[in-house]
């Protein structure tokens, strides 16, 4: 199976949950938005899709994922759908429920942390609320952050199994899916994060593991990783950030 | 099985969506959240589990379901294992894909209509970002409720079983969760909603049905129905409303 991911060029951005469990499972996949227009991919190939002219099931928005004949959208779906077939999911059911809630949860966390650059919404640029910013960007420093991954930090600590794992024994997508929420409010809020880290040990633990995984290192060396920019879900404006 | 919803108590809030399926489904249940903590319920039995000390599975907030041993954290994850159990959620793959995917794009909807009176985040109360509020649902009144109502709209239309589901010929948890955030929508922005309906002659007539469903009728007419008010998911703050 070659899978087609289906997300805008050039960021990470929801897309790179994917991209992590499809590299760390060794996929074959096409990273359609990154594809050349001229060979009928790039954003063209998305904007098909979300039109409906080529599916009964068009997406609301970007990330979604095509196997054959089946399109699937957003992120948890997605990774709740590949995680079986990638080796990365775990096999009992309490754990499958326990896995997924924990990736929404995660959604979750992303989407506070796009909404600290965006707090009126997706509709305006950041200059354009760029007051509202700050002051939704102390709120998420000084409570949201601590409390997500104080929350992640106590999976670990509960996780029977053991705590080099959010679920079970083995790697799933939602240990590859907090390993890129690190990257990204460490490349956000590099102060705030440096402080919070100090309390979710674990946390950081896990995300080093992760990183120096063959195939998770092998990509993040490579050309298929998207750099972070002002242009993404984790941006960095050093006005939202705490004083170092 | 009695399954037992954890929620907040007094107001519809996410729990809602869960109600919904539960009461359509002939479910036998019981609201947490609403039940005296004389007979060990209501908020303490909730914090309980949020706290860590009955399960190694404790859910970053509700609603969650207790379902025999297993904890479900999530309106869409909550919902598509009681889908299947309770008829209602659809038989084959690419459509429980569809269906799980547009529930999660309800969840998106929903956390808009939330965030358009705390646009600064859940830390801080309405009345202190009450200026941020009035920008950002200017913002969702004229782009994004338009949005998304008309991209239901067209599911309905594109629905190859006919425009009376979103997902194949037979009632899903996601018509159930649909009709509950024109509701609130209508509860929260009437005016606003006045007009964006007429966009959405499809999604109202959906709506309709399954407010005439004798199960979900009998439910709304009982006490077991929250009211909506200004301490939930949809409120009504009319100097957020257009002009009517």
């Amino acid at each position: 199976m070659r899978y087609e991911l289906y997300y805008w060029p050039e960021i990470p951005g929801r897309g790179e949950f994917i991209r992590l469990a499809l590299e760390a499972g060794g996929a074959d996949y096409i990273d359609v938005g990154n594809r050349s227009e001229e060979q009928g991919w790039g954003i063209a190939a998305i904007e098909t899709f979300l039109g409906g002219e080529v599916t009964d099931f068009p997406p609301f928005a970007p990330p979604f994922l095509k196997a054959g004949e089946l399109v699937i959208s957003h992120v948890a779906n997605i990774l709740q759908y590949l995680g079986p077939r990638l080796g990365l999911w775990p096999g009992d059911e309490a754990n499958r429920l326990w896995a997924h809630g924990l990736q929404l949860t995660i959604a979750d966390f992303t989407a506070e942390a796009h909404d600290l650059h965006h707090p009126l919404g997706p509709g305006l640029y950041y200059e354009d609320q760029q007051e509202e910013a700050a002051r939704r960007a102390r709120q998420f420093i000084s409570e949201r952050l601590p409390k997500f991954l104080g929350y992640f930090e106590r999976v670990l600590i509960d996780n029977p199994a053991g705590e080099r794992h959010l679920v079970g024994e083995t790697l799933t997508t939602v240990d590859l899916s907090l390993f890129h929420v690190v990257e990204g409010l460490r490349y956000a809020l590099p102060n705030a994060m440096a402080e919070a880290e100090q309390e979710a040990p674990r946390v950081i633990a896990l995300h080093d593991r992760v990183r120096d995984i063959p195939r998770i290192a092998e990509y993040l060396a490579s050309d298929r990783r998207q750099p972070f920019s002002e242009e993404g879900l984790f941006r960095h404006y050093p006005e939202l950030d705490s004083d170092g």
